[in-house]
């Protein structure tokens, strides 16, 4: 048995792992995983049995948290008998195992310092902030039938233009990519998690120049077709508001979202 | 100039730093930051000009976030003229420059990717849930006078159990260490952020023997001494009390904080 990947391209750290696993010419079975449509409440898929991790798509309070686990979990690798959650972690697996171009993790101890660095400041920065954009304007509306305070939507904008503002100053710099003049993992990272605002309506690039370019350059480096195939379910807004949703999953999600936006 | 480590053990990412370092004997220039001391809104310390994260100590909501990086940054590493901040950054960074045994980091590709797996699931589980323990009980009440009502610090507290069930049920097992036997960067960045609630008297390892065993295991694998000495700070309820905070920050972040608890 091959390897495996259990993706779902409407969560961002799952296209990362599309993107580069397909442009690194790694082979790969590719398990569509439908997110909202059956939840692990109903039959319980392969991807979650391996231990993989919820989704990352969504709002993390500590009442939130646990409800949204109950969403199945993407991505998920597996490779025989090993099975890996985690973004970072399977995009790190598939680099050393593949063996790809070193300019994806250096090998050079500064600039792989640079990507780390980069990969974890995401977490609680860029991966903070954008993807709450498609919670407020989509999914939410979609699982309580209400759409959102506007102020709901500003606040967090507010707040990803502050992690926008320590990207383009503190990592992006003058530089072509974040550690110099090539793609690596943290370039990947960061896009996928930048284009899910866009993807509703919220083109954070517009006014933003230095971003603008950065993501052509991003797009040139893994190529425009696959990055816009990885990329087409959530650049559709249409299909977007008709993402399916597992009613037990809603039943469940819905009071819990309702109680956050108090 | 030889290595400088910019930390404040105070802050739990800063502890894992000092511990790797000092129990692997990497020889470093510790330079003592006191987070709240001194903001960057008075005199800027080397470390803030390094480029360095705010601290992870605290609440990160959007508006929060963008106040609370008036705050100094920690931790940091200067080595010659290269700086890097983020914790998990500077730990790898320091395992593959002073080449530390491999049970930290493993070469084997699979348990290496165990490590990653933990590192990231680390952020926006423990890392979300277990530093808000001082907030609640130490920090918030010293910014804004205070006392914060009971149901934050329960709400914080379930969402603690919820992580630390899964750390049990799905990192920990029945092993020794996360990833085996053997301690890894993973436990290490594991258990100082447990430690910061068991210092406001939330003592998360009273009713989890398996996590209480653990914790013990890490202690002997990092040596007690240094480990207490390490915790020395977050241990003395006293000392946390008088912990002193710049009036000027004060001033600044208390209104955010109001607004929060809110």
């Amino acid at each position: 048995m091959g390897l495996e990947l259990y993706l779902d391209l409407l969560s961002q750290p799952c296209r990362s792992i599309y993107i580069f696993a397909r442009t690194n010419n790694i082979p790969f079975e590719f398990k569509h995983v439908e997110l909202f449509k059956d939840s692990v409440l109903g039959k319980k898929p392969a991807a979650a049995a391996s231990g993989a991790e919820r989704p990352r798509t969504g709002p993390s309070n500590s009442e939130g948290a646990g409800k949204i686990s109950l969403l199945k979990k993407v991505p998920a690798l597996k490779d025989g008998d090993f099975t890996l959650a985690e973004c970072t972690a399977i995009l790190l697996y598939l680099s050393r195992k593949y063996n790809t171009p070193d300019h994806w993790y250096p090998s050079d101890i500064k600039k792989r310092a640079q990507v780390d660095e980069y990969l974890s400041w995401h977490h609680a920065n860029i991966r903070a902030n954008a993807p709450k954009t498609m919670w407020i304007k989509v999914l939410i509306p979609l699982f309580t039938g209400q759409p959102l305070p506007s102020e709901k939507l500003q606040e967090v904008m507010e707040g990803l233009s502050a992690s926008l503002k320590q990207f383009e100053e503190r990592f992006l710099q003058d530089k072509a990519f974040i550690i110099g003049s090539e793609i690596s993992l943290a370039d990947l990272v960061a896009i996928v998690e930048l284009m899910q605002p866009v993807g509703v309506g919220c083109d954070i690039f517009e006014d933003r120049p230095r971003l603008m370019e950065w993501r052509k350059r991003v797009e040139e480096a893994v190529g425009k077709e696959l990055f816009f195939q990885a990329h087409e379910m959530i650049l559709n807004v249409k299909e977007l508001s008709n993402i399916q949703i597992d009613p037990q999953l809603k039943e469940h999600l819905a009071p819990v979202l309702m109680k956050m936006l108090k």
